[in-house]
C-alpha cells in the first residue's frame, strides 16, 4: 500500500477477506498454510500440556485439533511453547544493532521484546526514538516501545535532549508503543512534580501503560507512587518488596539480567497465588551474556532447576508480559493467536530447537533464517553516525592541579566509596585520573576527578557508553594517552579504546550514536574481549569489568561519588565537591 | 466543560492538578475525602483478605494503611469487596428504565454493567443504543455497552432496524463501548459470511472485544468460531462446553440470571486451575427475580453455599470481568481503582449493607442515595414514546380460516413442538389463536397461528415484549378480544395488556420502546403480578409464565415451530408451513 491513503472501508473489506480465509481453513474447507502436527503443546489457559494438530493460516493458529496443511512439521516428541516476551529491556545494553539482536535471541525462542531506548534517546532525542522505531520495523522478531520517561536521568546530567511530556507525546500513537517506560524519578512523582508528573498523565490519556522504577519505595511513599498512575515494577530485590507492590496491584517484572538478578529471590512468586500477575524480563544484556546463558529461556530453565512449576513459568514467560501490555493475540497457543512458538527438546533440559514467528520459520537446525533488514531513512542514518560534537582534544584539556575527589571502586558493585581528594595521578597508589567529557554539543565541558581501584598503570581507557548521557568517559595514568584515547573514540563516532604510550592497542567501535555496532554480536563480543585483555595488560584489576564498571561512574544517582561534565559531585548531599 | 472544545495541553493540565492531589493525599500530605477505617477488605491481587484503613480522593482509592480522612467511616467488623460487575446483562429485560435499574441493583452491590442493548435497537435501531447511552449517562452505576451484532436476530424477522456493521461503526468511539455484544449468528461466522463477519472486522479494527454465543459449538466450528475473533461466551451450559471454549482461549461468562442458570454446572470453572478466565453474568433479570434473589451478590452467595472458595468467587464476581473489558482501573481494592466498594456483613451470608461508587455513599441504611437524572434529549425521548406504527385493528384482522400450524407449549421450556396443524379455535381442546402484528412500520404484516398448551379459556393476552423484533404478539380464545388486546397494547405506547369480553382487565404499560417502564421496579412487578393473576383467572396455565412465555414464541431460532409476521415457521427446516 505504501504512502496511498487507504479508505476505511476498504481496510474492512482487506481485512475482511483475510479472516475469510481464515474461517475458512480452520473449519477445514481449506488447508492449513502451516501444521505442527501431533504437538504437545502449552495451553496457557488451563495451565496444562495438551495434544494437537496446531493449524495455521495468514500467521495466526486457526485451529487446534486433526488438520492438513500445504506445509507440515511434525512436533512428535517435542514440546511447543508460544514464544517468549522480554517485558523490560534496554536494546542497546546488547551493543548491537536491533537487527543482530534479533538474530542473537531468535535462536533462544524470543519472539516479542519491550524495549525501552532510554539509551539512544539520551543521546539523540526523539530521533533516537525514531531511529529504534525504524530499525525495528519488520524484523522476525517484535519489538514494542516504552518511551523513555527520564532524559536526562536527572538535572545534573548534560544529555543530548531534554524531552518533556510534550516530545514524547506524539510517539503514543505509533502502533508499536505501548506506554510509558520505567518512571525512574520516583521522588518526583511522589514530590508532585508537576513536569514529572504530566508525562504519566499524557500517557494515561492516550490508554498507555506506564512502568515503574522504585527500588524499595514503601508506605505512603508507595501508595503515592502507584496512584500516580505506575502500573509494573521490575526493580524489586526481595520478596517482601514485591509482595508490597503486588499486593497493591502493582504487575512485577522479574528481572535476571547480566548486572541484576532477582530470580532467585522471587522465586515464591511463581506460586500459585502470586504467579497470574508476574513476567519476566532482563533489562540489559551484555554481549557475552547472551551468547553464554541466552536470554528469556535461560530464565526458564533456571526457574525450573530452582524448582518451579514448568507450566506456570511458561505461563509468566509469554502470556503475563503480553495481557499487561495488551497485546491480546499473543503469548499462548489458540485459535486467533499469533502463530509465534518456541519449540523445545522437553521441560527439563529446555533447549529451543526450532523457533516460528507468525507462522514462519525462523529458527531451525542452528541457523537464524535471512530476512529483509528493516529501511532506515537517510536522515535518521546520519544524525545517528554523527552524534560526537567535541573539539579535538589535548593534553591541556586533562591538565588540573586543584583538589578533586577521589571515586572509590567496589568489586562487583556500581556503588563508590568517598575516598577523599587528590591533586594529581599517582599511579603506585591506584590514583589514576578521570575525566567526563561532554561530547553532544561541543560545550567543551570537561569534568574532573580521580578515581581508586582500577588498577590501569600505563595509558588510558575511554568509553562512549556511560550512563544515561553517554559522555565520554576515559581513565588514565597519564593525560595525554587520555586525550587521544577519548579523541579516538569521537573519531570512530563512538566506541571503546585502549590507548597505550600514544598507541591505540584495542578498540570496539559503536558507531550508532556511540552506542552500537552494526557488526554481529559475536563479532562484537570479540572485539570486546579483546579489548578487554588489552586493558588488562595495562595493569586493569580483573576483579572487574574494565568497560562496564566505567560506563556507571558518570551516572549521578548512585552513591556515594560521581563525576559529571561539571565535577566530582556528593551524590547523597547534591553537591558538587 | 459543556461544548466547549478543551485543547489537549489544557486537558492534560487539569487531569495533573487532580493528579497532584491524589499524590499528596496518598503520601500523607493532606486529608482524604474518605477513610474507610480498618477494612477488612478482599485484596483480588494476592488473595487473600488484608487490613488496613482505605484512603478515597477523586473518587480513587490512593493508599492502603493508616489515614485521615474528611469523612471516616469505620469497618471493623466488615468485609469490603469491590463492587461487582456484571459481565453480560441485557438491561430491557428487567422491564424497568435505567435510571430505576441503577435503584433496584446498588442495594446488591452492582457498581458496573455491561449491557447489551439488543431489545432496543431492534426497536429503535441505532437510536435505541443512543437512547441506552444517555439514559445511563452518570448514573451511580456505571453503565458500559456491547453494540448489538445481530439486530435483526435473523433475516426472517421483520425488526425495526437493520443494523450492518456500517450502522454500528461509529459507536465503537463512544467511550463508554466496550465492544461488539453477542455474536449469535455464529453458522453466519463459521460460514464466512461477508456482512456478518466484517462486524467482528470493524469492532478489532477499533481495538474493541467481541462477545460470543454459541451453545454446544464443538470441533472446528467452534475453532473457526473462535479464530474469527470472539473472544468470549456465556452460553455454557456444562464444564464440557465450557473447558473446551476456555482452553481455546475464550473468557467464560458463567451466567445466572432469571431464565437460564448455569452455575452450578459450572462450579467447577471456579477452582485454581480455571477461575482466573472466568466472570459472573445475568444476561437477563426479570423484575421478580431482581426483587426477590439479587443480582450479581446473589451469585456470589449460591457459589459460596455450593462450596466454592469466597474469595476467588469475589476476584471473579469484580475483577476478572473488569479486566476482560480493559476497565483496568476497577474490580479491585488498590491505589488508582475506582473507589467502588460493597461492604458485607461476612463471607458466609453475604449480604450487602454499604454500597459506594467512586467514593460517595449510594446505598446504606437500606437506602439508595438520591442521584440526578440522565437527561435524554426530546428527539431520542419523542422517538422511543412513539414506535408503534400500526393501524387500529379489528376483528376481520384476525379472521382467518387456512390450516394453521400449532406450537406446542412445554411448561418451563421455551422450546415448542409441534403439534400439527389447526384452522379455527378450539378452546375445549386448548387450541388457541395467536397473532404476530408487525408495529414498526405500518407494513400490516399479520402472521396467524395456533397455540395448545396456554389453557386460556376466554379473552385475550398481548405483549410487546416479543423477541427479538418486538412486535405485538397476542394469544386469544376470540378475535374480537384480539384485536382489542392488540389495540390497547398499541394505545399504551407498549405493553402487556389482558382482554376479556372487550374489557381490558389487567395491563403493564411499557411506553418505553413498548420495553421499559419509567416506574420504579417494584411498582412494575406489583402490576406484572396483577396482570399474571388476571391471566391465570382467565384459565392460562400456571405451569407457565403468561407472558415470558408468549415473549419467545416469535423468535424464529428456536425449535420447533415459531410464529413470525409472515406466519408459521418450522425452524430446523426454515421454512413457513
Amino acid at each position: 500500500m505504501g504512502n496511498y491513503m487507504e479508505s476505511y472501508t476498504g481496510k474492512i473489506n482487506r481485512k475482511l477477506q483475510k479472516k475469510q480465509r481464515i474461517i475458512s481453513v480452520a473449519a477445514g474447507r481449506e488447508p492449513a498454510d502451516l501444521v505442527l502436527k501431533n504437538a504437545a503443546y502449552v495451553n496457557v489457559f488451563s495451565g496444562e500440556l495438551r495434544t494437537a494438530d496446531i493449524a495455521v493460516a495468514e500467521g495466526l493458529i486457526v485451529g487446534l485439533g486433526s488438520y492438513q496443511g500445504t506445509e507440515e512439521a511434525d512436533m512428535t516428541g517435542k514440546i511447543v511453547c508460544p514464544g517468549f516476551l522480554d517485558a523490560h529491556i534496554h536494546l542497546e545494553s546488547a551493543l548491537v544493532s536491533p537487527k543482530e539482536f534479533a538474530r542473537a535471541v531468535l535462536p533462544h525462542g524470543t519472539t516479542t521484546v519491550i524495549t525501552d531506548p532510554h539509551e539512544i534517546a539520551n543521546v539523540m532525542g526523539a530521533d533516537g526514538i525514531d531511529y529504534m522505531l525504524q530499525a525495528t520495523q519488520g524484523l522476525p522478531i517484535d519489538v514494542r516501545f516504552m518511551i523513555p520517561s527520564c532524559v536526562p536521568a536527572t538535572p545534573l546530567d548534560e544529555a543530548g535532549a531534554n524531552l518533556d511530556y510534550r516530545a514524547i507525546d506524539s510517539f503514543f500513537e505509533h502502533p508499536r508503543v505501548q506506554g510509558l517506560a520505567e518512571m525512574m524519578n520516583y521522588p518526583g512523582i511522589v514530590g508532585g512534580d508537576g513536569d514529572t508528573v504530566a508525562k504519566i498523565v499524557a500517557s494515561q490519556t492516550h490508554h498507555k501503560k506506564i512502568d515503574g522504577h522504585a527500588p524499595g519505595l514503601t508506605g505512603k511513599e508507595l501508595d503515592a507512587y502507584i496512584a500516580a498512575g505506575v502500573y509494573s515494577d521490575h526493580e524489586c530485590a526481595d520478596l517482601e518488596d514485591a509482595l508490597a507492590k503486588l499486593r497493591r496491584g502493582q504487575f512485577i517484572m522479574i528481572r535476571e539480567g547480566t548486572a541484576a538478578k532477582n530470580l532467585e529471590a522471587l522465586l515464591p512468586l511463581l506460586s500459585e497465588n502470586y504467579y497470574d500477575r508476574c513476567m519476566f524480563c532482563t533489562d540489559d544484556k551484555h554481549p557475552s551474556d547472551l551468547l553464554e546463558k541466552g536470554h528469556i529461556d535461560f530464565i526458564i530453565r533456571k526457574a525450573i532447576s530452582l524448582g518451579a512449576n514448568p507450566i506456570r513459568t511458561i505461563q509468566v514467560a509469554c502470556h503475563h508480559a503480553a495481557r499487561y501490555f495488551l497485546l491480546n493475540n499473543r503469548g499462548a497457543i489458540a485459535p486467533g493467536y499469533l502463530a509465534d512458538f518456541a519449540v523445545v527438546n522437553n521441560l527439563q533440559d529446555f533447549e529451543v530447537e526450532t523457533v516460528y514467528k507468525k507462522g514462519k520459520l525462523v529458527y531451525g537446525n542452528g541457523q537464524v533464517a535471512d530476512f529483509a533488514e528493516p529501511e532506515i531513512e537517510p536522515y535518521l542514518q546520519k544524525r545517528a553516525a554523527d552524534t560526537f560534537h567535541v573539539a579535538h582534544l589535548t593534553e591541556a584539556d586533562f591538565a588540573d592541579e586543584r583538589l578533586r575527589g577521589v571515586l572509590g571502586l567496589v568489586p562487583g558493585q556500581i556503588v563508590t566509596t568517598d575516598n577523599g581528594y587528590a591533586s594529581k595521578i599517582e599511579a603506585e597508589k591506584d590514583i589514576l585520573k578521570i575525566a567526563v567529557i561532554e561530547r553532544h554539543k561541543n560545550t567543551h565541558h570537561i569534568g574532573i576527578g580521580y578515581v581508586q581501584g582500577y588498577g590501569l598503570q600505563k595509558g588510558a581507557v575511554a568509553t562512549s557508553v556511560a550512563h544515561d548521557s553517554h559522555n565520554i568517559i576515559v581513565v588514565g595514568e597519564n593525560e595525554a594517552d587520555m586525550a587521544e584515547a577519548a579523541n579516538r573514540v569521537a573519531a570512530l563516532h563512538g566506541g571503546i579504546v585502549v590507548v597505550n604510550g600514544g598507541v591505540v592497542t584495542a578498540e570496539v567501535q559503536l558507531e550508532i550514536a556511540g552506542l552500537m555496532s552494526n557488526a554481529p554480536l559475536v563479532a562484537v563480543n570479540d572485539a570486546l574481549e579483546q579489548a578487554k585483555e588489552a586493558a588488562f595488560a595495562l595493569g586493569v584489576s580483573r576483579k572487574i569489568d574494565p568497560f562496564m564498571t566505567l560506563s556507571f561512574l558518570s551516572l549521578p544517582v548512585i552513591p556515594a561519588l560521581r563525576l559529571t561534565t561539571r565535577g566530582v559531585l556528593d551524590v547523597i548531599k547534591q553537591q558538587y565537591i
